[in-house]
């Protein structure tokens, strides 16, 4: 990807105030684009103003929600490319209420590309997809050819939220495209509880000196640190090649929950966890064992993990450690 | 599967004024059972009440839209199984309104299955699904492994309507599962228009001495006769191995449309159609050649096809030229 890219180019991103949002608008920022944040700033997502600080002056910040497509419509227009992050992201809120699950992962996506087709038909989408529309896998490393078997409301959404611009890609040419991330972790994460990732919490009870749960610990996962979940986003953006795909992210190094336990607690310096089984309405919903193949990603776009696991770890407890007050 | 197995069951058919509906309707009452149809007659739909001709005294109809959660959350009660047929079956029409698509075929069935949650817990469900959620297929015959790449907004929110209903068997224990259906033909389809199957207007067109269009005519399709069909939607809800699963439908004889138009003219003893090349807002959405595997419905239930296609074609054809004025 050529750094020039984005350099003077528009740039709308949805949760652009949340986790993977704000940390790519940072970047965007660096390489000259002009950016414009919308976040709906719906206190249990991922939204949070602190995720700006420092440079909340060299964007826009537009409070609306994706469920709003009266301000999405105008909000498309002027734009080169959306990245398009917003979404609940819960498993469990979207059982107790699926249909605000819905409205948000399913139909506003459907009316966020509406608003594209009518209003701005060169723009480009990156959609923010998941590993969770894969549901329990049949077999690991999870590629793309893995059938779609979503366990919950959230990855039933999800899917169909994907499918979305897929199907626009290809009938309209909005030029569009997904990520299917897994597990991102970073500076700027939700960590007030488990709504949008089990380590958040794990890292608000460590640097609370609380003892912090592990549901299982055997299950294998996998985890991109967020600058290279970024390096995604911005190289499927630049790409005509990405238009229509799907793509996994991944990492070198999987690990089990008990031995990332252990390793947070050997980062921290101190801190305590206690392995449980698995809360009943979890239980329903887990996974076993999950971690991507992320070979079709790295085939067409160039791109690979660069930070460590360990490194991804220091960095992100460090981050928490200076900024704890703002993320509680 | 038992004849006895629906006497005196209380059993409940969304969309049962419509086509596959009122067929099984007409069979479950043989079999014994008491039938409620449910249907909002919406005229750009399948329902028409003259598909019950003959045995409306025997079922009780009621007029409500699966859209009205309200109606549905009382009707759901009190029933031993619902066939949930009730659907937006047009390809076109989905592309045109995706909202009032994804209203139907994806938010109302999370709400009826949200109805059986909270209020009928014991009952089955079966829900209509459709060979149109694989999309362009990879290979053929198709199998319920390929993978789901919906080509229009139906198929994608038929997609997230199937796994709403596997969902909440898994999760829920709401016995559940899903037949996807290939194109079904036989009496009381919709024949006005092509929204419902495109052998429908070539029947009306040919039944009123008019030259019907074929598009491309070299894809190779299949076709279930009603009755075939409704016999599988009586074995799904009558065993308990097929909870969790979906089920293509298929037949034996696979046919490319051309040789089907030919098959038609010749069966009516006269008539005419157009080989056209496809109009360019349905090329876009064409998936090719179609035809499924069924060996998985064979082998978990012993549904099998029983009516050949030439036969199934006399049959139809006959009952439209004895009805053809209840259906224009």
């Amino acid at each position: 990807m050529e750094q020039s890219s984005f350099a003077n180019k528009r740039v709308l991103i949805t949760g652009g105030l949340g986790f993977i949002g704000s940390n790519l608008a940072r970047r965007l920022l660096d390489l000259g684009a002009s950016v414009t944040l919308v976040d709906s700033l719906v206190p249990e997502y991922g939204g949070n103003l602190f995720n700006i600080a420092g440079f909340e002056n060299r964007v826009r910040v537009n409070i609306s929600d994706v469920r709003d497509q009266h301000s999405m419509r105008y909000l498309v227009q002027g734009h080169d490319c959306l990245f398009n992050l917003a979404g609940q992201t819960s498993h469990l809120d979207s059982m107790q209420d699926p249909y605000n699950d819905l409205e948000i992962n399913c139909r506003s996506q459907l009316s966020i590309l509406e608003a594209c087709r009518n209003y701005n038909k060169d723009i480009k989408v990156v959609f923010a997809s998941t590993r969770q529309i894969y549901g329990k896998p049949d077999y690991v490393p999870v590629d793309e050819n893995h059938l779609l078997r979503p366990v919950d409301v959230n990855g039933i959404n999800k899917m169909a939220g994907e499918w979305y611009h897929i199907l626009y890609n290809n009938v309209y040419r909005i030029r569009a495209c997904a990520l299917r991330l897994t597990n991102t972790i970073g500076p700027r994460m939700r960590i007030k509880d488990a709504r949008q990732t089990f380590l958040g919490i794990w890292i608000r009870l460590l640097l609370e000196g609380k003892a912090f749960e592990v549901w299982g610990g055997e299950q294998l996962r996998d985890f991109t640190y967020v600058d290279d979940a970024v390096d995604a986003f911005l190289m499927a953006a630049a790409s005509e090649n990405a238009n229509g795909q799907v793509f996994n992210l991944g990492c070198e190094r999987v690990i089990n929950l008990k031995d990332l336990a252990d390793l947070m607690v050997e980062i921290n310096g101190s801190g305590r966890y206690e392995l449980r089984s698995f809360p009943p309405d979890r239980k329903r919903i887990d996974i076993g064992d999950y971690y991507a193949d992320f070979s079709r990603i790295r085939s067409v776009l160039g791109w690979e993990p660069r930070v460590p696991l360990r490194e991804a770890l220091v960095r992100t407890v460090a981050f928490y450690r200076e900024n704890l007050e703002h993320y509680l």
